[in-house]
């Protein structure tokens, strides 16, 4: 495999459990919704439960927290045959609205990485889930000066970067994302003729894992975003 | 006051309520909402318990039908204090999954309007909400077609709209919205040096009502929207 990032003019990054944690707080927020629960199913069930509800709605919401909300009620009433509490329902509202107002907190490096791309890349964000709670996120990080361009798509496959690269006039041999997810950040962007880094995150929603026979993909996998400035100055 | 539109070359359209029906449906489902739960309140006072929680829930959840349920269920607690029947939750969550599939309703002249303007100018539309549900009713709309771009903003105030209009490169003394929200759609624009043309909807949301001083603004007002053909070809 050769690695030649010469054509590469614009670098676009994914934000969640790239450049900030963010699957963690689900993890967690799923730990509490099992526990208010497990007086009516274990806690594995629950999960599961969970997680099917959030795939029968994901057409409908799309991804992002207000979405997983509703799931979160919609499942605790079924697992519970509707005898969940109302006080549970406010519960659960409560550990949304948590999830929302949680502070950002950046992935090592961040930082130093955009600092020093930004010198000679044109950078843009490219993010999914809730509009206003992406805005809101990338305010708080202090990172919006890096960055050229943000945009937050209700789904990230082949024809959203392409409709998009499209829109910002930007060629796709110049272009390299670099994100966490195999299935949304890397394997389209290979298959519209763009590069991709993998650069995983210690935990993947299970909705975002996919399986593909080694060697039918090209791309760089990096441990953590600095190993970057390696390729790229 | 002078209408002079000849430096105009880009059009602006609102989307809910300006060229389909939305607000209607909202209304409706408050009628349901508070039939739900007439024996906890008078339908009057739920009317106005569930409007502000949905003002004290808009910084967190921005706009559009998931916010909306999420304020209904928390209203329904609150207003049942607690009582609220698991059953009436569900039933709540599936007026919200309702308004999302709801068929698109174009306004009247819509389509003859968009055919015969994008002849000559550049039309784009601007919108608020949930972002996978405005792509989802454009796409259902049949309208797609005679856009160039389509945004989806967190908010329509004077600095959106100034940074989506340099970020597509348009002078704002060449841009005209047309919109049914005095606040959303006219007033900002017309602060920014753009022009508005404002089409009134039968129904607006408390929220998006404004009262301002008579000749403090110019801008058209029009009682429907096949009625700009009289001023722009």
């Amino acid at each position: 495999m050769e690695i030649n990032y010469s054509d590469i003019t614009v670098i676009g990054f994914d934000a969640d459990d790239t450049l900030w944690v963010n699957e963690t707080y689900f993890r967690d927020t799923e730990e509490q919704f099992a526990n208010l629960l497990e007086g009516f199913e274990t806690k594995n069930k629950i999960d599961q439960e969970l997680f099917k509800m959030e795939i029968k709605n994901l057409s409908l919401y799309g991804y992002g927290i207000k979405g997983f909300m509703l799931s979160m009620i919609e499942s605790a009433l079924d697992i519970s045959n509707n005898k969940v509490s109302q006080a549970t329902i406010t519960k659960i509202l409560n550990l949304g609205k948590a999830m929302l107002e949680h502070p950002v907190e950046l992935l090592e490096g961040v930082r130093e990485v955009l600092n020093t791309l930004s010198q000679n890349y044109r950078l843009i964000v490219l993010t999914k889930g809730d509009l206003l709670d992406q805005e809101r996120k990338l305010e708080k990080s202090g990172l919006s000066t890096y960055f050229h361009h943000v945009e937050v798509l209700s789904d990230k496959k082949e024809e959203n970067y392409q409709h998009l690269l499209s829109h910002l006039q930007i060629d796709v041999r110049e272009f390299l994302m670099i994100g966490n997810s195999l299935k949304s950040d890397v394997l389209p962007l290979i298959n519209i003729g763009a590069q991709a880094v993998h650069v995983p995150f210690h935990t993947t929603w299970q909705h975002e894992e996919v399986s593909i026979r080694q060697n039918e993909y090209e791309y760089l996998k990096i441990n953590k975003l600095s190993d970057i400035l390696k390729y790229l100055k």
